[in-house]
């Protein structure tokens, strides 16, 4: 068997980012840009006032002087003469710098009557000014391109002058649900059946992490049904499918998609819950097999498929981020295989965050699933764990997951 | 002037979660529960299999017990039967247990051939069996109203058996910048004028936090373009102005809006950057007027806009995560206003935070906004703080802002 980390390098190895498209600029929070974003201007354009006052020439501003206010640049007004010998023009934050002018007086620094400014603190060159290209310069980077594009990236792009941008287009995952003992909810449950509730939570997922989610029809159990689901996600990105509950549900996924070509490079991980991960390639299209219990599917979702759409995405495909925490409660001693167990997470006033396992781990609960706020990561042979112990947890609830 | 706290305590007062609207299950990710999510089944819905194996009698598996294999019950197809003394049905993992059986004997703990099971290990009432509403019962409350549906409460919304899901109504935020300087990324800059960033990053933060941005054209300097903005908003759940950089931009704003009935409750606060907050209503509809500067802006919208969003959509509305650092360079004492210093943040391999305050903190360079991992927080009357203090963060990096 695998372990985890061998799994994810040898999934992600044969990934490559998908190809680029453009999207306006008021669409592109959340996506990774393709190229680097270029500043297409100087921020400021131009020197401008970093205040409210007036722009002078410094060797006119001894304390005391009285100068010529001989005009106004509000903001989008620049005022088009050069400030000559004393004379002054009113500017405000923002405001281009006149010619002939080389310092701002604050206005509260200041008296105007009558068309006359009195200067109550002598001025020094270049005071309040902020120099043309501060910000940035036009061809500096703004954006490295593989970044994924923040709040703040879409308001510096926009402030370069990008009404458009190129992105790595949306991972598209098709999500093939198997099994004759399932149904959609709130359609009629077959004899013996269950609602299917790992298609929906997938597909959940996969929004979550900036791909497209394509639902496929559920597949019955029959090797015609899953071929015909794997030439239902050409086109996709990945094809992950989510077996049933049988113990030949795996073997039929195989023996359905290997009609269809299927290379099966591994299908057993040292891990806990999942253990039963399939992967390969269906032509060209690769293949993530989750495990049908739902706790698993999710599992498996973060340790995987998240990497998975973040490396199609333009993004490295880190492993799920890791925080530290304290043990609340003791923990057996492990077997072989990676533990993640559901837990509670409680930060304390001084920041720290302390780890309780459920007592119950069957793979089968989905609500206590629901209700961890992470996941305690129990290495393979880990000794027994008394409270108190750091621990590491992957934080579900902070992921949107 | 005010504090950051009080100032947000009374923006939220006056704010209610929008109404309900029903979305389908497969697009509810990230919205917020209305009401209660309400099981509409047992789950599992009768007693299962938690394993692989065979149903019997307990009383008839002692070691080296011959039993009658008498029929199967894959996944979806129940064996409708009765399991009589000396018999056994095959099962796999999720099969209901057939009437008249009370135990599973794992696979690997027996030997099948032509037809008759050998128990090779003991069996015992009730074993590997998961009951009926283990995990959940018709009638539990499977998600609480007032919970953003994570990928996992999708998929236990979907065992629930629910296709529909009601949601509070994305909050709708009209955004209105001012200005006869700014234009649109890609549109003919005026003279003086600079490229309009403020709109599409506030655009994305409401994005981001779940809302519908309604970008309205940008209103020139006049009374009557500001009143019109107001009247465009007609509709929005929340009018965001975001002025020009001229001094008189909020006053401007103030009268234009005073045209439709502007209701003014606080408009300074103490704090930096961002100081020129506006907060009041037009008509009934809640205006948040926020500062030209870029910087100010994204600030004020993780401090004011972000809880604004949250209890728009059901959520309480709480102040941005504060999260615990240390200061890896000393800090000069802090004046009347509250601090929010860009800063870069690095994390130890032990886990600890540390936090590097950029040298320049000019509220109008995005470049440096946009490079900052956080915001370090200084209350106001801070005094002097030396490398290794303790520090609270706002992280701008893992709220994609």
């Amino acid at each position: 068997m695998l372990s985890v980390d061998e799994a994810r390098a040898r999934i992600l190895a044969g990934l490559h980012p998908t190809p680029a498209e453009v999207v306006p600029l008021a669409e592109a929070w959340g996506r990774v840009a393709s190229v680097p974003v270029i500043a297409r201007l100087h921020q400021p354009p131009a020197d401008v006032s970093a205040m409210d006052g007036y722009s002078l020439r410094a060797e006119d501003g001894a304390l005391g002087a009285r100068l010529r206010v001989v005009g106004a640049a509000p903001a989008g007004h620049p005022w088009r003469g050069t400030v000559g010998p004393g004379e002054a023009v009113r500017l405000f934050t923002g405001s281009f710098l006149p010619a002939g002018a080389d310092t701002v007086l604050l206005q509260e620094d200041a008296t105007e009557a009558d068309g006359i400014l009195t200067v109550n603190e002598a001025t020094h060159p270049g005071r309040h000014i902020r120099r043309a290209g501060q910000d940035f310069s036009a061809g500096d980077v703004l954006i490295r391109a593989g970044k994924r594009l923040s709040v703040r990236d879409i308001g510096l792009a926009a402030s370069g002058n990008h009404p458009w941008l190129a992105v790595h287009r949306r991972p598209r995952v098709a999500i093939l649900a198997t099994g004759d003992e399932i149904a959609l909810p709130g359609e009629p449950i077959p004899p013996g059946g269950i609602v299917s509730s790992n298609a929906h939570a997938l597909a959940a997922f996969v929004r979550a992490w900036g791909g497209e989610p394509i639902v496929l029809p559920i597949a019955m159990d029959t090797l015609e049904a899953i071929a015909a689901g794997a030439d239902a996600a050409r086109g996709a990105d990945i094809l992950v499918t989510t077996g049933g509950a049988s113990v030949g549900a795996h073997d039929l996924v195989r023996e359905g998609l290997g009609a269809r070509g299927l290379a099966l490079d591994f299908w057993k991980i040292a891990m806990r819950p999942g253990k039963p991960l399939m992967f390969g390639r269906v032509g060209d299209l690769p293949l993530l097999g989750l495990p049908g219990n739902p706790v698993s599917a999710v599992v498996c979702a973060v340790l995987f498929l998240g990497p998975m759409l973040e490396r199609l995405s333009g993004l490295p495909g880190a492993p799920p981020p890791r925080t530290r925490a304290v043990l609340a409660a003791a923990l057996p001693a492990n077997d072989h295989r990676a533990d993640h167990l559901r837990a509670r997470l409680r930060a304390e006033s001084d920041g720290t965050l302390y780890a309780t396992a459920f007592e119950r781990q069957d793979s089968a609960m989905m609500a206590v699933l629901a209700s961890a706020d992470g996941l305690i990561l129990r290495a393979p042979h880990a000794p027994a764990a008394a409270a108190g112990e750091a621990v590491e947890v992957i934080r579900l609830d902070t992921l949107g997951v």
